[in-house]
C-alpha cells in the first residue's frame, strides 16, 4: 500500500486498515513504520537474521470463490506464509499483502460487509492470533476478462500475494539440507485432512465463516479451510536445536520429504502404518472404500504440518507446544539411480517395501 | 519460489534461475540463503533497519503485452520496487518475484526465447546493474478466463508482484512526513517523459527490447519503457542528511507532492516554469499544440524520479550522482480548508496562482 494510495477506494482501504491494525507504537513491535510511506521499516532484533517468503493465492488456482468463504481465503493466504516461517523456526515480524480485486467485491452495504471486508476479517483474525502486524503491500483493481463473444470486459478474479518477514537467531538454521543418514523423520499433527476436506467442498460447498482455533493436540476440524501454521513448534525446534532439517508439508508428504532428501543428498524410508491420519481422511476413505486415507496423507498437500528430521540420539517429546509429534521413518544414504523414498506398507499380512514417487501439487503439469 | 518448486516447469525455472543468479557466496551479498528452501535468509548490516516494499505489475492494469516488450515489463517490474527503496535512501539487499504466467508464455524453442525468458532478461539486467540478487518468490500458472460463450477457458494474463528488501542506518529516515514550513522542494531528472512515451506507445507500439542505460545527467531516452530508479541519489541524501522528506514520483508530481503535504501536515507552492520537462513531453506538446507538457509532468506519473524537501539553509548541489537536481517550489504552513498546493504559472504575461488538485494515477476510479 506504499505507493498508489492516492485514490478514493484505495485511500479508504488504507485508512480502514491503519485504524484496524493496532498502532505501531502500542505493541511490542519490531515494525517502526507501517503503511503510508514508500516502504515499511522493520527493526530486526540484535544478532538475528531476516527470513522472507512470498506466496500467491490466486482464484481458480489456489482457491475457488464458490467453495471458500472470504474469511477462509484470507486465513489461508496468511497461513501459507506463516507456515514457511514455522518451517525455518522463525518468529513472524510483519506481513505484506498485495491484493487485486474486481470492483464488485469492494462494495459493502450497511447490513452486509463486502467480500474484501470479510477476507480481511479472516486474514486479520489469524494475524492477531500470531501477533503479526499487516505492515503494507499493494492494492489494485484486478484485470477484467475480455469476453470475445460480447466484446466487453466481464469480470475479474481475486489475486493475492502474501509476503512474510520473520527473524531468527543467526546461524543454526532449520534448513531442508541438514538431514543426516540415520536421522529419524517426524511429522506434527495429522495428515490428509486438508485434501479430504477439499474433496468434500468440491461435492458440497460449505461456507464456514469463522476459524474456530482447534484445541492444542486435537485434530483441526477445518484443516483445509482454516489450516493452523505450526509457529510454536518451529520456534521450539530452533531454540532447542533438536532438528537437523525441516520443511512444511504444503505439497504433500511424498513431495516435501523428497525435497528434504534432494537438498540433503540422501534417501528415506517411510512407515505407512506410522503416518498419523487425520480423522477426515479416514472418514473419506470409509465412504469411498479404498486405501484413500494414506494417499490423501502422502499426496494431498496443504496440511501445513511440519516435517523434520532429528538424530536418533536426540530426545523428541511426544508433544511440542501441545501438538502431537509422530516418528514416521528414517533418513538413509542415497545410491545414485535408486529410489529416493521407499514406503513400507503391510499388504495382505506381509510387509512390502516399494519406491514412492513424489505425488504432490504441481503447476504446469 | 520457496515452496511449490516440486513440478516440472517450475523446477526447471528455479534451476535456471539458480544458475543464472550468481551464487550467494560469490558476491558481497547480505543474502545467506537464496532459492530452494522455505524462506530466504538475509543478514542485515549491524545497526541497520530493514525496509520492505511490494508492488503489483498486472497485465492490462500496469502494462499491455501489445505495447510493452517482455524485457520492458521485467525492467519496469523491478524498477518500481527499487524506486521505493530509493525514496527512503535504502540500499537494496534482495528482490523476490511472484510471477504467474499463461502456459504459452513459458514455452521456448531453440531459436526463440520464451516470453518468460525475455521478461527475466529485462528483470535481471536491471538487477545486475544495481547488484540486487533475486532471492526467491513464487510461481504459478495464471488463471484462465472462463469464456461463457464457448464454455471453455481461453487464456491467462501475466501477473507479477515484486518485493524489495533494503537496509539503511537506523533512524534519520527519509520519510514523507518530515517536511518543514519554508523547506525548498526539489526534483531529480526530468518529468513528463514517461507519460509522453506511453502516449506514443498507445498510438504506435514500439517494442524496444533492451534498456540502454542513459548517461548520467542526460534525459532517459525511454523513461516509460525503461525507467531508471534513483538509488544513488537516495543513498546520497540519506548519508549526507540533506533532505527533510522524500517520495518517488510514481503517481505524478501533483499527487506525490500532495502525499508529502498530507503526511507532513503542510501545504506547498509549485513554480510551473521551474519544473524540468522531459524532451519527450515537450515534443508531445509541440505535436499536439497545447500546454500538454506541463500536464504530463504534473499528472502523468511513472517517471520514478525523486521529490524531496530540504531546509533553505541546506546546500543542495545541482547534480547528485550525476543526476540534475532542480528546485521547483516551497513548503508552506497549511490552513484548514485552504488548497494543499498552489501552482504559480505565467498566463498571458501575468503570474497567476491557482489551486492544484492531485491528478495522478487512480485505481477504482
Amino acid at each position: 500500500m506504499a505507493k498508489s494510495g492516492s485514490i478514493p477506494g484505495e485511500t479508504a482501504l488504507i485508512e480502514a486498515l491503519r485504524r484496524r491494525v493496532r498502532p505501531v507504537s502500542s505493541r511490542k513491535s519490531r515494525l517502526s513504520l507501517g503503511m503510508g510511506d514508500d516502504c515499511a521499516i522493520i527493526q530486526p532484533p540484535r544478532g538475528h537474521e531476516i527470513l522472507v517468503t512470498t506466496d500467491f493465492s490466486l482464484e481458480t488456482i489456489h482457491f475457488h470463490r464458490d467453495w471458500h468463504s472470504p474469511e477462509s481465503v484470507g486465513h489461508r493466504c496468511l497461513a501459507r506464509g506463516l507456515s514457511d516461517l514455522a518451517a525455518m523456526g522463525a518468529q513472524p515480524l510483519a506481513a505484506f499483502l498485495s491484493l487485486a480485486l474486481p470492483e464488485e467485491l469492494v462494495r459493502s452495504t450497511r447490513n452486509r460487509p463486502s467480500w474484501r471486508d470479510r477476507f480481511l476479517a479472516g486474514f486479520l483474525a489469524l494475524a492477531d492470533r500470531y501477533d503479526v502486524p499487516l505492515a503494507g503491500g499493494d492494492t489494485a483493481r484486478s484485470p477484467r476478462y475480455a469476453d470475445p463473444s460480447i466484446n466487453r470486459p466481464v469480470s475479474g478474479l481475486v489475486l493475492a500475494d502474501i509476503v512474510l518477514i520473520g527473524s531468527a537467531p543467526r546461524g543454526c538454521g532449520l534448513l531442508r539440507s541438514g538431514a543426516k543418514p540415520g536421522d529419524r523423520i517426524y511429522v506434527t499433527g495429522h495428515l490428509g485432512g486438508a485434501a479430504a476436506e477439499l474433496q468434500q467442498l468440491e461435492s458440497a460447498p460449505a461456507r464456514f465463516r469463522r476459524c474456530v482455533a482447534p484445541k492444542a493436540g486435537d485434530p483441526n476440524p477445518h484443516p483445509h479451510l482454516f489450516p493452523e501454521p505450526r509457529i510454536a513448534v518451529g520456534l521450539w525446534l530452533k531454540k532447542n536445536r533438536r532438528a537437523t532439517a525441516a520443511i512444511d508439508i504444503s505439497d504433500g508428504l511424498s513431495t516435501d520429504l523428497n525435497h528434504i532428501c534432494e537438498e540433503s543428498g540422501l534417501a528415506a524410508t517411510l512407515d505407512a502404518a506410522a503416518i498419523p491420519l487425520h480423522p477426515l481422511a479416514n472418514a473419506s476413505a470409509a465412504q469411498q472404500k479404498g486405501s484413500e486415507a494414506l494417499q490423501l496423507a502422502l499426496n494431498g498437500g496443504e496440511d501445513y504440518e511440519l516435517l523434520f528430521t532429528a538424530s536418533p540420539s536426540t530426545r523428541i517429546p511426544r508433544r511440542i507446544a501441545g501438538v502431537p509429534i509422530t516418528p514416521v521413518g528414517h533418513i538413509l544414504r542415497y545410491k545414485s539411480g535408486a529410489p529416493r523414498i521407499l514406503l513400507t506398507e503391510l499388504v495382505h499380512g506381509k510387509l512390502r517395501k516399494q519406491p514412492m514417487q513424489p505425488g504432490g501439487w504441481e503447476h504446469y503439469k
